[in-house]
């Protein structure tokens, strides 16, 4: 068995307002931070797990990804990061 | 002027309970996904933006993660990629 670290990202599709992204637009440009600026907010999850290989953990990962983390009707997920530890 | 891409996470600081991490540790085991695992939760920005250079945009990703985006008595923020697009 070997232990492995993913990181996963949720975030809303494109065509769905992102109101928290909104906000951070809003205030990057009353601080005088970013004037131009497109932000897309979304969920991070850093997992540790213990898996046999890496293509089990992957095909697990991407499980809990699509069936726990995310929400298929309104959000998409990516594996950003993969390694053994 | 440039266009640059950065993605940044802020989670919770290591010593803070974190129940969304918690739940979704619980579900793994319960669906037999994974049964050892460690889930940190936390939140991403995807945001693009416009700056003079790689520098300025650096600098000022840096003050949007520590004065916007983060809570800095509960969280951490990271930087986990950088670039020009």
């Amino acid at each position: 068995m070997s232990k492995f670290l993913f990181k996963i990202v949720t975030k809303l599709k494109e065509e769905i307002k992102d109101p928290q992204g909104e906000v951070v637009e809003k205030i990057s440009k009353r601080l005088k931070i970013f004037d131009e600026i497109k932000v897309q907010a979304g969920k991070f999850y850093g997992i540790t797990v213990v898996a046999k290989d890496l293509a089990e953990a992957q095909q697990k990962a991407g499980e809990l990804a699509k069936n726990v983390l995310s929400n298929p009707v309104v959000e998409t997920y990516e594996i950003i990061c993969f390694e053994e530890i």
